[in-house]
């Protein structure tokens, strides 16, 4: 990161650090265990690149910070109960998350279960959760938009799609299907739902945005298998080369490592001349694009 | 069931799984396995207990029939995603359910938990779905009112509960906490959101309304265990006698099996005094109080 996205960052990781904070169920109110891995499963990790997406998303379209802060949230929770469940045994069965152990490994497996069932209700509720700057019928549409990212023919879907690819041999256009859904539904909803929390976009701005978002977020999966077949355990915070071990089909596999980084690139230019027209206004749209597709190489 | 009852819910039970099949990913689109897995998670099973105390509930405030069946669909869906994770080896390890191979058997452990996940994001999107006869801010209220039901403070709490006190001695007030959680809760939410569909009623009305649901949801779980303690696996369609086997604390391992059945007819007479003064109104409250406090006995 850029010193001034870097500062611009902190900012926001702070404000949702402690939104996520004061949300959660507090620590010491029954059913006690359940709401300490909770806490355990969302705060004090992660990089939060949803809500940074989020924010910048509201930045574009004048969106009060209260509203996009709920918003921002909301996605974050649904991030984070995705990883608790992909994590488990019965899944991808990783020991490592953010370079803690994973909430089944930290607590047991039915504890792990109910965390991601729980975080993704408390996802709801927080979006849910009456707004003043949002008029109500915005927030049922950004409700039923996040329930549709999060659902089968979004994130929950692409992790259906992973399942049964394992060992497979995908072409381009299948693995990009899946990561659409699997990492990509959650992006774009995250950079739609900060956007709609402000003055709403003409039909051709909401399609650039929305162009800008399928790019980013395809781009951070082609990074993330890129960062897998090269990082080690340590600066990854979860066990590296994991995907190649278990043959799954990733960009990597399927393009080789300079092809892969250079879809990454290709992807990022994309996304800077879909939000180009903006100009000022998407600045840190796309200072994140940037970050995305350079965060290793 | 009386005859008029029997009559009345099959109506019901019609509506709500036409709905279902139509608001359910068809079967034939991808990713395949996870909707077909979904529809046979959901559709053609089950009594329908939540959408009927909904209808009910909505009876008595004149609620409008689409928005009842889009209320009582999104809290069968949670309800069924509960069932496909309580089913799992690493929490109630159940083979069989309503009769048929429990999804995990039927598919496998990791589509399940999919299959929940995308479970209970689509009851948040069929509940936020654009619908003409609420109006927005209702309908926002009513999402956060089934996101807590579902949550930590509501059912997954309960089960949370229900995980840690295996083995141990629960008094009859922690018994009691456990299942206004984990039934309680949903059966709570089914009847306000089926009232809440239409006409608001004053404060004083709303409060009997809930202690009726309270009554029924404690009530359901009495009868539940009593069901456990003395039924065969047979009429149960699912595995019978678990309970006792797992040590779980029940109301009839707890008062013994006469006053347990006496508890579940005092919390039926309760139910149905919290409601009378509504009159004709609340016919099929009543009803049902009756019913799911008789199921067996």
């Amino acid at each position: 990161m850029t010193p001034s996205l870097q500062n611009w960052a902190s900012g926001v990781q702070r404000a949702v650090e402690d939104e996520l904070a004061a949300r959660l169920p507090a620590a010491g109110t029954a059913p006690v265990r359940l709401h300490e891995a909770m806490r355990y499963a969302v705060l004090g990790g992660g990089k939060r690149v949803r809500p940074l997406l989020a924010f910048a998303a509201g930045e574009l379209a004048a969106a009060p910070q209260a509203a996009v802060l709920q918003a921002a949230c909301a996605v974050e929770l649904i991030h984070a109960y995705s990883l608790v469940h992909d994590d488990l045994p019965l899944m991808d069965d990783d020991s490592l998350r953010r370079g803690k152990p994973t909430v089944h490994v930290e607590y047991d497996e039915a504890t792990a279960l109910l965390v991601g069932d729980a975080l993704q209700s408390l996802a709801f509720e927080v979006l849910a959760a009456p707004q003043a700057q949002l008029d109500a019928a915005r927030q049922a549409g950004m409700l039923h938009l996040l329930a549709r990212a999060a659902g089968s023919h979004g994130m929950a879907g692409g992790q259906a799609i992973d399942l049964v690819s394992v060992g497979q041999a995908l072409n381009p256009a299948e693995l990009e299907f899946m990561h659409i859904l699997k990492t990509g539904a959650l992006i774009r909803a995250a950079v739609r739902l900060g956007a709609w929390c402000g003055s709403a976009l003409d039909a051709e701005d909401e399609q650039r945005l929305d162009h800008y978002a399928k790019c980013v977020g395809l781009a951070f999966q082609v990074v993330d298998d890129v960062l897998d077949a090269e990082a080690s355990t340590a600066t990854l915070g979860k066990t590296a080369g994991k995907d190649a071990n278990e043959r799954k089909p990733t960009y990597v596999s399927l393009l080789g490592l300079p092809a892969a980084k250079e879809l990454a690139q290709e992807l990022r230019r994309d996304a800077l001349a879909a939000v180009a027209p903006f100009g000022d206004r998407a600045k840190h749209l796309m200072e994140l694009a940037d970050y995305i597709t350079h965060r290793s190489f």
